[in-house]
């Protein structure tokens, strides 16, 4: 997606090896019209694929994913990365490590909002070593519902995420793919989108 | 706001003394055409009054939040609940204790997406205790910036968040007001909006 691209060179920030800071529009500050055109982008591409639910991972793949959802005219559903007092029954959870964060969480969606009829595309802001995605298909596959594809905001092909997910079996769609980062700057991979 | 009382009343669940429980259209399964339809009411009452952002908190703020900014037209940032790696300089914290969770959290804005000629509309999901909004105001105080308001998607108007941040000289405008639990079902005080 070239103007993801564009945006990523222009306000993304290398830090260090492997992070590639873009918290000025996706994962703190939000530019709702880019969100919007990767809603719509997403939705391009999978508006004949029978999608019912849109699912992600709070909190910075909401935004992405609502757009997607809108687009695609289906609910959008965030799972949760921590317990709370008012989720107490019907549960589906899975752990997931997180290497940014450097914990583990037990990630969790109300069993009563997937079911077997359900076929879910899984929409998240990064993609690195595909722990979050991968929690993701496990809780849905609980719910008995089809995991369509994997979609990407920004992934890390330089991580090993993509070979994880694509060996179980789900089809990954990035709109962003970094390759390397050289003196500070991204090189991308060719983008599925 | 009629639609979302309408809605509350439908498919919203009480849960003991104090909890209204609204997963299957706002904190955790999410209904984009009824956050559209927040966003445009929150934009038509503040169109005027020259807000330059929204910020909410993560996570379950940040759907109504970002339709929001998109009817006005301006940035969403969402707070942080946790240090992440890739925010390591120029934050903003406040300590946030939350009833529903019971835990204080550590809430945090870069400081470079705040500056004193922001005019900051709070938005969030919920109004109990008003812990949240509080931190979120103290965070964009010390960045010199203006709270225009407090808008707020479900006021539990029994508690005593309201008259806190009335309190502190901040309006807050709420699309619904939980007067009461009676027999399970919501009793309303009149809205804002």
């Amino acid at each position: 997606m070239k103007l993801l691209e564009e945006r990523i060179l222009k306000d993304g920030n290398v830090l260090g090896e492997n992070i590639l800071k873009v918290d000025s529009f996706l994962t703190h500050q939000v530019d709702f019209k880019l969100m919007k055109e990767i809603g719509q982008t997403f939705a391009d591409r999978f508006k004949d694929a029978g999608v019912t639910k849109v699912v992600t991972i709070e909190a910075s793949g909401i935004a992405p994913a609502l757009y997607v959802a809108e687009a695609l005219d289906v609910p959008m559903i965030f799972a949760k990365k921590a317990k709370n007092i008012t989720m107490n029954e019907g549960i589906l959870t899975a752990e997931v490590y997180s290497f940014t964060k450097q914990v583990t969480s037990t990630v969790s969606i109300a069993g009563k909002f997937l079911d077997p009829s359900d076929k879910v595309l899984i929409i998240d802001d990064f993609l690195a070593n595909g722990q979050a995605a991968k929690g993701l298909i496990q809780i849905i596959e609980q719910a008995g519902a089809q995991v369509e594809a994997i979609g990407i905001v920004i992934e890390k092909s330089f991580q090993d995420g993509r070979g994880l997910l694509e060996e179980l079996g789900y089809p990954v769609v990035s709109l962003a793919r970094l390759d390397r980062f050289e003196n500070g700057q991204v090189v991308f991979k060719e983008a599925d989108i």
